[in-house]
């Protein structure tokens, strides 16, 4: 059991709302800060990529006994399908048998979650800036401007899950030893949308996470449950095709006619949304320490911004809540232990899937029009089966366990140096699933 | 020519004095802002560290005309003496015959180049803080506080000459797509200081740069003309040999009565300045964009922060003038195009030397006591004698030459390569200055 104690969450996103909850079932007095308007009010704001909640995600729904509210709104994708031009879309199994990422809506995800909050007792502060932080008093302090006076709300402990530009770490930046990076990729997004046939029913298939890779650019879409997909239109923000050079209607109908024929016919609200649609940015952010001494933690985004492209910044961002809720059991009132432990535990984690989602935008993008990369997958979702306990697939990994995503990230290189050597096999495209092949693997896991 | 324009330069420091000259020296209106005072008219802070002048800093001096009137307060070092437990101090000259780098006091240096700016007619503005800048019209705005009314000054350009902590810099931070990073070190610094004979003269040698390398920490001691020496401890924030350990006297005592031994005898205050001065950090800093529109150029630390030990710190801000002023000559009043050309010819070159300096720690405070490492050395330096066309160290090429330090650090890494193998000959100790080496260096050159 842990003393009750007067806890602020700045930010009521995914992250903040579900610790939030924790923390009301620990019997602390929880109130959540944010500056914008009560998502349950507002239109949702158009700039948002659907999410797909995979094992991580769910175990922190399930320890707060919330999952099953969840799964009603979320659609189960058990598979890639790949749309290359001129080619029959290719659909690849994400892994075993009734294994799934669930897409869900950000902003309905989010509007759950705050109803779920406040069901617990959590109290929500709308439309409140904080603008600043005293650190070792657990201070926040709120005002219309960061000029304007500020009103000082004094906590025992702060919580920043205020996002990729969290005002909290903004602070702790400013103190001495503070290691902290921001970095944009040179490719950027936009919304668009499929809408439902007119029976309600999907336009494409249901229990797909849709790709159509172009090499630096690609189009996803994700199902929503009213029939419509959620998509979205990566691209680099300047050079040949860009968001940049899609300057006006007939730029953007071209580009859309000769790079995807196919879903140009399903999006008629094309031009429209392109241009309504702001252009977002991808940043990927790191920092060290998240925590000043008993009184103030960082997570989720605030702590680890990712690029989206493996899907995990949320689900990253629940595990920092797993792991928290752990080492509240353990440690108890001891909050400077816990917050120590803590940032320990995570740090690595969260570098290792800032890698892993960097690197996966060539894996999405590029690689898996090739028709290599196909046999690639093939052959290891081959040997993993026979061998199950010997080969468990990085994207499994990652998306269906539990092993800590360092372990994943060292796991995936040592299985991406044996496959490439497979591939290198003198004729592996005939025997791909020969006792040869399986042997060749045996051996190499052996070294 | 150029029109003349009406300069901000935020920072009084070294670089921020020296590209106000060259400013006014092409006829443009010259204001430098700083927030602490007047450098001529308070004491020296306690926490700087001797620079040491080389070849690119006197480069950008001569260009402005003023490289006389600095040698006068500088005192060439063409050596290392190394100090090891036990053992003769040992020299390693650092280039060729009258190759040497110049030890120079940090405040006089400062103090120096304001009262060259001022006779150039540039106009100070000290105790003036700047803590927010229009990027697109170059407005600056002043004040007491951040809080506090502030004051707007129009310019044409702005320069952020403001030191690793840029408030420019933090401007920029917040607009979108800017990549950004700090880095703090494990090993932090404080100043020391070893007072000159009764009769002037100094108690080492002087025309050296003097080491006592203790594996992760060391001292070094650096001349200057009043016979004393400015000396700098490196030592770790935290663990068993820490700043975080030597809490009092005595621990202060016993540490350098068991590393120091030599050096504990001639720092008479070394008590009273351990406790005095203040610890300070160590950080690298890394951004880009360095430049917004022609309006805005970020200069020396506030671009590029790196850390000490290849003296190259001040030298690298100053290039970034030699540079800036080359492109200016070439495009006139073309800024925009100045600024472009700057950014991407610097920044590579700014990340090299951040990488070098970052390596050299682990020579100076740990291989320079090296026998291997010693040997390594001459071997460099007989092979670069006998074929100099073929052969120009790392060191000499970061610091008595006119390459780019991202080529600098290209050679040496690929130098480096064969060294290691010249290292593993057979009997290399005996016959380290024979034809077989020599031979076995120029077919590896050929690779």
């Amino acid at each position: 059991m842990q003393t009750s104690k007067k806890i602020a969450v700045v930010g009521s996103g995914l992250v903040g709302s579900l610790l939030a909850i924790y923390l009301r079932h620990r019997g602390h007095a929880v109130d959540v800060f944010d500056r914008r308007p009560d998502i349950r009010e507002v239109e949702f704001s158009g700039r948002s990529i659907n999410l797909a909640m995979s094992f991580r995600g769910w175990k922190t729904l399930e320890e707060a006994g919330i999952d099953e509210a969840i799964r009603k709104i979320a659609i189960p994708m058990n598979k890639r399908a790949i749309h290359v031009v001129d080619k029959e879309v290719y659909f690849q199994p994400y892994g075993r048998d009734g294994e799934a990422i669930y897409s869900i809506s950000r902003g309905l995800l989010n509007k759950k979650m705050i109803d779920l909050a406040e069901e617990a007792g959590v109290n929500f502060i709308f439309e409140s800036k904080v603008w600043d932080v005293s650190l070792s008093e657990a201070i926040i302090y709120t005002g219309d401007t960061e000029k304007s006076p500020w009103e000082a709300h004094k906590y025992d402990i702060v919580f920043g899950a205020d996002g990729a530009f969290s005002r909290v770490r903004h602070k702790m930046q400013r103190s001495s030893m503070f290691n902290y990076s921001q970095e944009f990729l040179e490719v950027g997004y936009k919304e668009l949308s499929i809408p439902a046939n007119a029976d309600g029913s999907h336009k494409l298939d249901k229990n797909s996470l849709h790709i159509w890779p172009r090499g630096n650019f690609m189009f996803i879409a994700l199902p929503n449950l009213d029939g419509s997909f959620t998509c979205t239109l990566f691209l680099p923000h300047e050079g040949d095709n860009s968001f940049a050079a899609l300057t006006d209607e007939d730029k953007v109908k071209d580009f859309f006619e000769v790079y995807f024929p196919t879903i140009n016919d399903e999006i008629p609200n094309l031009i429209r949304d392109f241009f309504k649609n702001p252009t977002s940015a991808l940043v990927t952010t790191k920092c060290y320490p998240w925590v000043h001494g008993n009184t103030v933690a960082l997570i989720g985004d605030s702590a680890h911004a990712i690029v989206p492209f493996y899907g995990q910044g949320m689900n990253a961002g629940f595990e920092d809540i797993t792991t928290l809720n752990h080492l509240m059991n353990v440690h108890g009132d001891d909050w400077g232990t816990i917050f120590q432990e803590y940032q320990k535990e995570r740090k690595p984690n969260a570098d290792a899937i800032a890698e892993l989602s960097y690197r996966n935008f060539m894996e999405m993008s590029s690689k898996t029009a090739s028709v290599d990369f196909q046999l690639r997958k093939k052959i290891e979702a081959w040997f993993s089966s026979k061998h199950p306990e010997l080969w468990l697939p990085l994207y499994s990994r990652v998306t269906f366990s539990n092993d800590s995503y360092a372990e994943a990230l060292a796991m995936g290189d040592m299985q991406a140096a044996i496959m490439d050597k497979v591939m290198q096999l003198e004729g592996i495209h005939m025997d791909w699933n020969s006792e040869r092949v399986e042997s060749f693997i045996i051996e190499e896991l052996k070294k």
